[in-house]
């Protein structure tokens, strides 16, 4: 079978083709659940503790009530990959509230959708050009502090930055700082420090990003635009790809042939 | 047939039980999508012009590439409402980006999905209990500037609101001036005027809210939470429900015998 050809829905491993939720899946009409992107290499699912522990604190922030059943998720996810052997591949893992009636209010009882899909990793080997979009990042809110199914902002962002050129955008917070990029953490090289924004100017908590503040190897900061066009360097983190260095920010070259980001990728290499 | 038994999705009714998008429809991944919530009564489609106006041209500002068929979806909406005759309901058509590959791209190709469902009116005759919620409103996003299915901000503020005993949530836009509602505009009563939160403070172009500015009842302002605090009366308005007096804000009782509701009321009746 090709890679994604198959989901897991609910427990069960389907074809893709015939994997649906309901047009009354609040998922849909609402934006309403959660998801993680988790990198299958190796044989192993990195960082799979990491990212079903921010799902569950995600999922009982939100109001979500049934617990997840970690244990069943991580079956299900080795079953879906169980094709794949070598193949390095994205899973992505969604929790849905489920079908609801109309309207916003939360349903006193709900059938949540759990659904695993695998898609390929792109190639993301080439260091990155960044451009500074002007879709602000929200901080404070649901839709910022976790990762959630209204990721419109971050598809638009995402597109802003690719029609200026650019493969990755950098957007500030409602504060005027630096938060993040579209489907990623930001590290900047800045006076031999590694610097990374500070979830309360709009960063999500990544799980690269937390491991390495963990290790002492970047530290949280608040930055402004005008650090930002000083930096030195510059890398993005999430799970999927790691460490990926940046060779320019608003077409100002970087110096990728520093080493920082090396000590960087060691880390999640062994982590 | 019950009432919201029965769906129209790309041009064919069918019914809501198998009715489905797929787990890879943007929509429901990246809630890449807008929709619009229109009044069935009286055996038509109120504002549907300004409704189908309103989603063409955000559409447009998102990318969808695909033009909106407005005689189709008239002819699709009232064969989905042919049923119901007398009875008033709400019409929600939902348009998502259909399905893509993995990541935030925007695909090259696209299969838009364009669904509408039929529910029955929630009971909204009684005035409302506002509360102002700490889930805050981003100004100059598209989540905001569009109806769009990335929706959970708004989602989140009505339960907050809601748990605090409210019926309504007084969301403050990021420069900490009064927005809107949840699902619906805020008109303010103040030292005998009528004012609603401008576009610039967060709040969403609504279908009523323009009809009432068009007609020269209510101006756009800047509200702060001061003022706020000082107004003597309030309403709700949405196209759903029209115009609805406001009863308390914050535990702050209001005057809900004042008679400025009614113009606009009757505003939106005749218009």
């Amino acid at each position: 079978m090709s890679l994604g050809s198959k989901v897991w829905m609910n427990g069960v491993i389907m074809n893709a083709n015939s994997a649906y939720v309901s047009v009354s899946d609040r998922g849909f009409t609402l934006g309403d659940g959660l998801f993680e992107t988790m990198l299958w290499t190796s044989s192993r699912i990195r960082f799979f503790d990491e990212h079903l522990a921010r799902l569950s604190q995600s999922a009982v922030a939100l109001g979500f009530t049934t617990p997840l059943d970690v244990t069943a998720i991580k079956k299900g996810l080795l079953a879906l990959v169980e094709d794949e052997q070598g193949n390095a591949a994205a899973v992505r893992l969604t929790l849905s509230r489920g079908i609801g009636p109309r309207g916003l209010a939360l349903p006193e009882t709900t059938a949540p959708q759990l659904i695993a899909t695998i898609a390929p990793l792109a190639d993301t080997s080439a260091p990155a050009h960044l451009k500074t979009v002007s879709v602000p990042r929200l901080i404070g809110a649901p839709s910022t502090r976790f990762k959630t199914l209204s990721y419109l902002d971050n598809v638009m962002a995402q597109h802003e930055a690719r029609f200026k050129g650019g493969d990755e955008a950098i957007m500030l917070g409602t504060n005027g700082n630096v938060a993040c990029a579209s489907c990623a953490n930001l590290v900047f090289r800045y006076k031999d420090a590694n610097l990374t924004p500070a979830l309360r100017d709009g960063a999500l908590p990544g799980i690269v990003r937390g491991r390495l503040l963990a290790a002492g190897l970047i530290e949280e900061a608040n930055i402004s635009p005008s650090q930002l066009a000083l930096c030195e360097g510059a890398a993005l983190t999430n799970a999927l790809i790691g460490v990926r260095v940046v060779s320019s920010i608003d077409r100002r070259a970087l110096d990728t042939r520093k080493t920082w980001p090396q000590s960087l990728r060691d880390t999640i290499r062994v982590g």
